[in-house]
């Protein structure tokens, strides 16, 4: 995994609300500091799972910037920073390089379905080459089942080709362990991070690079167990009984809706259910379903 | 179509752009006069025709204001206000309503798929709570082939019921008449207009409100000849001859990227080839596209 130059465990970071709907700044800053010292490696703020698109650019920049000032290093903050207009994009990727955050994990443009990879291509070169910064390392964003976008295995290889100092990586949260390794196999030395986290062991295997997960909200010391220990034979029972852990939890998240599941155990876990609002389209649990949740949660290992 | 408070032909006006990207306003607001005087009652600009989601929010700022400067009436202006996060519809909306433009088209929150019902009304209830002007007449926009987001005729009845001066029409580009005349029978009074104009027809035959259409960029008079002749049995040859010149233009635009193409189409009517520019994600036509294009055009009556 040395030749990778993003590697890890990386947190798909959840955004606490206040109750009327903004960001909770003080809480949302603690739970960086909480992933990382239970061991992210970083933390992948303003994804899917933070709800970034239901936030304005302001409130983005105003969450970054308040997990910086509580003294989170730039140097393990990866936020999303691509949005459905390129001007917006560099608008977002400018302000974290202006803070020092040089790494961004970055979404196609997705409002338009069924886009060429020539368009793909032509909107991030814009991108890139208007924020034209040595210093940017992108990880680009293949989420299909909900950006509506495919990051393809030509497009990757264009982008490279553009800028091989800065792209970097991808987040495959598709859940294709073929592509995965189809991806791997194309472009070596391209940093693969999957998005699943039972996908975590294989894909470090197989010479993927880490993982950005939801449930790492839950469970960042047990993935960073597995990446510690994966070809460390001597701890293979280390390792199955962490992996183990993180499929219970990504279970019950999973049978529920899973951005609210995940921000009601994390305030189980914390004990602050202020933790289980979310911002629509999303909906947060009722209270059927949170009772349920908590008795799953009170189970789990 | 008497008890439609949005009755007529829209058009879902492009957007040229400049050689820099940037919108050319200039060829934009003398589209917007073209377009009335051809005989549109309004121009839906900033849709997705007009590449809205393309556009920073300070572009789509600047867009609408200049439409008003050059002259085109704040009546007759109805923009695309909707994007992924509820403050930026809300910014967008409140921008809009202070300069005196009372109608937009308003997307659903669009990143997330999937979402239910309730996430829908919460974040609809949510930006028209607090926009909360008693001005504002808003259309809903069901385009779920692009935006991944249904409105379901339940949604819409919640909607009328929260806010009934309000929430006044929806613009259905799914171009499933079906669900037109299921909204209309569900809810008398409520304005459809259909994003396909082959069906402009039938639809205000079947007690429709009229239409908010691409090809309207280029044969507005044609359907306005529809609009105002649709009742008038003495008048059905002219109907018929207009019907089918529309759908000769659409047919021509959607053997190509239809927008692209549509884009293209006006540069061709108007002699100014800047028209033919896109903004990534989309593509502009290639040349032997552009080539066989002004060939087909050339045919069309």
């Amino acid at each position: 995994m040395s030749n990778h130059k993003i590697t890890g465990v990386f947190s798909a970071a959840t955004t606490p609300l206040n109750a009327d709907g903004s960001p909770d700044l003080g809480l949302f800053t603690e739970h960086c500091q909480r992933l990382l010292s239970e061991g992210c490696h970083g933390v992948a703020l303003l994804g899917t799972t933070g709800e970034a698109n239901s936030f304005s650019l302001a409130e983005r920049r105003t969450i970054l910037e308040a997990a910086l000032k509580a003294g989170v290093p730039a140097e393990n903050l990866l936020p999303g920073t691509g949005v459905a207009a390129i001007p917006e994009t560099i608008e977002l990727t400018n302000h974290a390089l202006s803070l020092g955050v040089t790494k961004v994990v970055m979404l196609p443009p997705f409002y338009y379905k069924g886009v060429s990879d020539d368009g793909l291509f032509n909107a991030y070169f814009q991108i890139l080459n208007r924020v034209n910064d040595s210093r940017l390392r992108v990880i680009l964003y293949h989420i299909p089942q909900v950006s509506g976008i495919a990051i393809s295995i030509p497009l990757i290889g264009r982008l490279i080709d553009a800028f091989p100092e800065t792209v970097v990586g991808i987040k495959e949260s598709a859940g294709d362990f073929n592509n995965m390794q189809a991806i791997i196999s194309a472009h070596p030395g391209f940093s693969v991070l999957c998005g699943a986290d039972p996908l975590l062991l294989p894909l470090l295997k197989a010479g993927g690079a880490g993982c950005i997960t939801a449930t790492s909200n839950l469970v960042a010391s047990s993935l960073r167990t597995v990446y510690d220990n994966v070809f460390d034979a001597t701890r293979a029972a280390q390792v199955d009984k962490a992996q183990e852990r993180i499929n219970a939890y990504r279970t019950v998240s999973n049978s529920y809706a899973q951005i609210p599941a995940i921000k009601a155990m994390v305030g189980l876990k914390t004990g602050d259910s202020a933790w289980k609002r979310t911002r629509p389209p999303l909906v947060a649990l009722n209270d059927a379903e949170y009772a349920a949740l908590s008795e799953n949660y009170a189970q789990l290992p």
